[in-house]
């Protein structure tokens, strides 16, 4: 079974981790499982009339212009697109500050190519999302982490982590994934004084903060910190973004997954390095799939159809919570997430999800134990479920299921530890 | 105009190598200037209706399918077109055997992440294709290049190359870029003895293969290595890809580069350590740019468009030669390329190429300078020209005014020498 190609793989790909979401994807490929596991958008949803028509429009207008090689920054009426909406929410950027990504994935990939050394120490949230650590462990980055609680990353915590020097935080404020909680107000303030007083700068993910579903938004770390007393708002080189915060988002959760766009939002000088860089990453993102995206998105429909998602969401994650109260043991604990995909939830410590996952296969209902997310060991009595992709009848079934599976695996526990004393 | 950011990029991406093609891509957009610079196809050529088709079927038929996420290897029925295709050529693959990439881009990158250590040294053409270097230099690699000829890699001086030790070889057999010269059967052979006796795998890059305008087709590195003497098809795992080189090809020359779609043929074992890696690159290329392609591409279509794509290239070919023949000064020399998009010429060893493009741009005309397919210094004497984006009238106006560059400055230099005489 050996190739000459054996011997020769970097060290990196020694380090990289087991392709644990892609093992998910197949399980939930399987028609009778319902599955909780992915973090797949309700395809219900997909507006796929509104791209049949903006595909169309697209080729009949600017077919040769579509098919072609593109520049590596990305459409510029994209770039003014992203530049237009997110300043709705306070961020005051120029296309400049703007690179089109495919899918937020890259845009952590190549963050990992401009930032990270080999042995640089990278401050993530314990638990976070799977996907930067798989980026990031393919550059040999070591992961420094922080808890999270119900009101998002424990900043009373940070001090002695950014004495250890990371090269930068990694940060989901808003229905983190996986722990579903949200960084707040007070907290947000102290992340960014502490970011500026150890020069530590951040990288502020947010694939989800359109997707809320109660309680009031709250502004973005990048948006904060350009209001920070000693922020200079003249070296930023275009648009006010100079300081310590990146920000990505993605269509991925808004328009759909398939397409594969993301963007990075940053100053000037690091868009430059990131261009730079994607140039020998994939030249640029599908021209195509760019001019399609914003002929969808434009003129408010991206808006109307994001409302429209947070009324199914919502009604989904209320269905999940509803049913989990009647149907799970009441030694398992759960957070009320305000928005976003997943729900996250404890079993007593002794309890390994991974052998609760194996029933629960059995029983045709399927999910993500927590350990993956985490970059230094442990939460193996930690689940993730996903709310978005099932529907409400589904959801209610698969928590049932899922509640028999954690009832019965509780009994048993309990059977056993009578038999030992 | 300094952010926190400046003091912490990566260290490899100091050796990134400056943003040649794009500048270039940037220059072409000037509409009076004829460029001959990029390696752009002829947008007229696009199946634009094919695609709009196409696009409309998939949308309707599996429009939810087509905007979800799917798996990393890539959308299957189009990993068994490829492996089609590619079987009319003798490489016998299995679907298994391959994996899609956002372009052959991408392929050059995920090459990279899985096999280059820092100071891995890499054996490449010299010249050679300046999208492998920048992929490359970003893995902080070495190059050793040998240099080509009319006939390609000049084996003759391959020994001593492979005595340093790298890890691998990286070819162009067909039509390279930026030389488009073709490697020819004996040394296809020396190369792949050589390959074996040296335990050094190659790389056979062939985005060209196919556009093939005189001459008869040679059989695939791949294909040839697959039956050498001591080779063993029981160690493949799937298909008899158990060899000494792994195989990249894409859609870019062919249906479109605005998809941005390329694939890996390689051994099984190889093929899900890419998976693995391209999962943390961007998770996998848009579901529904693969399923549109694979919807336009089939029943015949790709191979009957490619017989067009032909005849159109080997005309502007043609028109390119001719035309230089009658305006360039006979002290340039050039190689008739069989096939792919590039004509490289070499002028007067004292004449600088960057020099030359001034003037031309200044004229109106537009090309590559040499030097940056040189990854270790040289070529300042050479230019690359690309016959496939611009058309025929254009393509004999754009010559006449480069040949009128390169007489004056030869003249110049005359008078020059006769002063200092």
């Amino acid at each position: 079974m050996t190739t000459p190609w054996e011997q020769r793989y970097a060290q990196r790909t020694q380090r990289m981790g087991s392709s644990a979401i892609r093992e998910l994807l197949k399980l939930t490929e399987q028609p009778d499982i319902i599955s909780f596991g992915g973090g797949l958008p309700a395809p219900e949803l997909f507006p796929v009339d509104e791209f049949k028509i903006a595909a169309d429009r697209v080729l009949t207008k600017h077919g040769k212009k579509a098919l072609q090689y593109s520049t590596t920054e990305g459409y510029r009426p994209l770039r003014e697109f992203i530049v237009q909406k997110i300043c709705r929410y306070g961020i005051e950027a120029a296309p400049e500050n703007v690179v089109i990504t495919s899918g937020s994935q890259q845009a952590l990939d190549l963050i990992g190519k401009i930032l990270i050394n080999p042995g640089d120490r990278l401050l993530t949230e314990r638990p976070t999302y799977l996907g930067a650590l798989q980026a990031w462990q393919s550059y040999q980055a070591e992961f420094i982490t922080v808890p999270i609680d119900e009101d998002g990353l424990q900043t009373d915590l940070l001090e002695e982590a950014l004495c250890s020097g990371p090269k930068f935080m990694y940060i989901l404020p808003n229905f983190q994934n996986p722990g579903g909680v949200t960084l707040n107000a007070d907290r947000r303030r102290e992340l960014l004084q502490m970011a500026d007083r150890y020069g530590t700068p951040i990288i502020e993910d947010d694939p989800y903060g359109e997707l809320r579903y109660e309680g009031d938004h709250l502004r973005p770390l990048v948006v904060q910190d350009a209001n920070r007393p000693n922020h200079d708002p003249k070296s930023s080189g275009g648009g006010f973004l100079s300081g310590n915060v990146i920000y990505l988002s993605t269509f991925s959760k808004t328009l759909a997954p398939g397409l594969r766009l993301g963007w990075i939002v940053a100053p000037v000088s690091v868009i430059q390095r990131c261009v730079m860089a994607k140039q020998g990453m994939d030249l640029h993102s599908s021209t195509f799939i760019q001019m399609v995206s914003h002929e969808v998105a434009k003129d408010g429909f991206l808006e109307e159809h994001v409302r429209e998602i947070r009324e199914v969401y919502r009604h989904r994650r209320d269905v999940m919570l509803s049913s989990m109260e009647r149907h799970f043991p009441p030694s398992v604990r759960w957070i009320r997430p305000q928005g976003g995909l997943f729900l996250w939830a404890v079993m007593p410590e002794h309890i390994d999800a991974a052998r609760v996952l194996e029933k629960a296969v059995e029983n045709k209902v399927a999910f993500v134990p927590g350990t993956a997310f985490y970059p230094d060991g442990g939460g193996q009595n930690t689940m993730r479920l996903n709310f978005s992709n099932a529907k409400p009848e589904q959801i209610e079934v698969g928590i049932e299921r899922l509640g028999q599976v954690l009832t019965d695996i509780l009994e048993d526990e309990k059977k056993h530890e009578l038999v030992l004393a």
